[in-house]
């Protein structure tokens, strides 16, 4: 039988153009392509002989578990990840369950471009000095935590990415998040909120910490909002975050 | 005289084969490449009738005011960037410059696979949960501030990527770093170095912050340090951040 793999490949924040060439080899070269349904639609025009096993959002671990059976078979197996695989992606879970399961699989993580750099280039650039990455999601993680690094960001001043702005059925925590940051930080801080980054219908939205509060209702899961240190600001449409450079 | 254009292109960490499509496109098309000398040998073989200016690290402004001025004239400029543009990289000051001298001067951030993602990807999947990201570099910062950041981060145990963790003359800055990080997190924390990720001559240690002194002199300019959160784990050679799912 010939040696299994699991290549975990970061498939960019949308279009295939995001996508890098070593990912599309994997992806050509594999027997078999396990994802979340939307993921595995983004790259289905790479895709050709290989079969295809598509699941719905919340299946992670069963996802992780059929690349590491389907790899014991001596399979090539790409398991897809939106973004970066190792930025909240599939990355860990997968090396968990490899790791208890089959501690010899060979597993190759191939990085992608991250949703945060995505939505970074369309708003100009924020990300320009030191940053806190934070996900607003309170299913595996408690909000006490999410709270006290929320507080530590806002209060070192660095310009801050959330990601899973909303849940499902939590449209609070945005709101939460923005009166703990304001504890800190000015009304007028340049805000970004980025919907689909690098998708056919990416849209964006430039207020501040103060406007949040009017467009906390076009926020939705697959958003990304980030939210300026104390020396960004918008130039008319592009959010600018200075490094110190006499220009 | 035809519009310029000034394409600001993640060329992701090394080796050609981290570049997205869009990247190698917006290369392919372009009249005039600038860049950091290292960044354009990295994307040679990609270019043909291309003007080339590459020049040495430190001339970032130069660099900047060259590629508006040459859009001026026309031309589709390519400025270079490693890893992804938007993360300390060359679009928040083109995006100034471009800004005073030439505001209606078509700019546009393709974004890369960062070298924090590289990095990542061969450590294992040390950024599964949220992180913040920092530069130790005092050129341009103050070290107080730095220092602040750093406290920060360690007391709300967010994983920490360490970029520029020594400058030119500077060996003692991650030595700092690890002082003040120890104040907050076990000896036993894992802590991934990466030298040149992505290149051809990448080379990983796996430490802890105990065991960091010891390897202080093999960290480089080019070098990333990763610093796990109080869930962190080695598990042989791979450094892993759980999110929190059961397995």
């Amino acid at each position: 039988m010939p040696a299994g793999k699991v290549s975990v490949i970061g498939i960019g924040p949308g279009l295939t153009d995001h996508m890098t060439a070593k990912a599309s080899e994997a992806l050509e070269e594999s027997d078999v392509v396990i994802g979340y349904r939307l993921y595995v639609e983004q790259v289905r025009n790479l895709l050709g002989r290989q079969e295809i096993i598509a699941s719905s959002m919340g299946k992670e671990v069963e996802r992780c578990r059929l690349a590491v059976d389907k790899a014991g078979e001596g399979k090539k197996v790409a398991l897809v990840s939106g973004g970066d695989p190792g930025i909240y992606g599939m990355s860990g879970l997968l090396l968990q369950l490899a790791g208890e399961k089959a501690p010899d699989l060979d597993v190759e993580i191939i990085p992608g471009v991250t949703a945060a750099g995505a939505a970074a280039a369309l708003l100009g650039a924020p990300l320009m000095h030191d940053f806190a990455v934070i996900s607003l999601s309170d299913l595996l993680t408690p909000w006490e935590l999410i709270e006290k690094r929320l507080e530590a960001a806002a209060g070192a001043d660095f310009v801050i990415v959330l990601y899973n702005p909303r849940s499902r059925g939590r449209s609070d925590l945005l709101s939460r998040a923005r009166e703990i940051i304001l504890k800190h930080r000015q009304g007028s801080t340049p805000v970004g909120i980025v919907r689909g980054a690098g998708r056919d219908n990416q849209k964006k939205w430039e207020t501040t910490l103060q406007g949040l509060t009017a467009l906390i209702e076009v926020v939705d899961m697959a958003s990304l909002v980030i939210i300026g240190n104390s020396q960004t600001y918008w130039d008319g449409s592009k959010m600018i975050t200075p490094r110190g450079y006499q220009v």
